[in-house]
């Protein structure tokens, strides 16, 4: 396997948790401090920061160097991975969207006839 | 919010496994077994089922209904979910490229020059 395995299990990871993918919504809007982060989840400090812990091991933010504003911002380059990594899959659910389309059409009678104008 | 966030939770989790993410790539081939699935992995039947069970929560797989075959297929439907999450943040990534790029002509001294033909 050439893919980045470790990274991808890190990136998954850090993605299975609704604050933290909330996070990373906000921090498309610029970096933030963990205060700044922290007022609109109603969190304390210390459990965004183990969310930031999170998302910087996984590479997904990256964290300034001063000592007491550390503002975090996004660094999408893992996000490309999972994208490259999902659109492998494309063709299954666009083919699972496809069946399901056919299945409707024959449910409602119209089967093949759709849109060849023999019928109606 | 409106983004199924369980759902979403579930698949990112499920996906955070190379074993599962390589029992999705083996799907792609077609419908098989706990044994089919467990010989290229070298792992107990009961591991397999163990992630079998993951994936099927995360409705990454479907299951047959018979008792003792019960062939695993490939359920492509959340990772459509993934794939539209991922692509909001795609112009981040590419962003980052584009600063990458910007840095690397710097570097070689190629500047805005780049291909403008003044040069060489």
């Amino acid at each position: 396997m050439a893919m980045p395995t470790d990274q991808l299990d890190r990136t998954f990871a850090a993605l299975a948790d609704p604050t933290r993918r909330a996070i990373l919504a906000r921090l498309t809007a610029g970096e933030a401090s963990v205060t700044e982060l922290a007022k609109p989840f109603e969190m304390s400090l210390p459990a965004v920061s183990k969310h930031l812990k999170v998302l910087e091991r996984a590479g997904l933010i990256a964290r300034g160097r001063e000592r007491q504003w550390r503002p975090a911002r996004l660094e999408a380059g893992p996000l490309k991975e999972v994208a490259e990594w999902t659109e492998r899959y494309r063709r299954f659910w666009e083919e699972s969207y496809d069946r399901l389309d056919q299945y409707l059409d024959e449910l409602q009678g119209r089967g093949k006839e759709k849109g060849d104008g023999r019928k109606r």
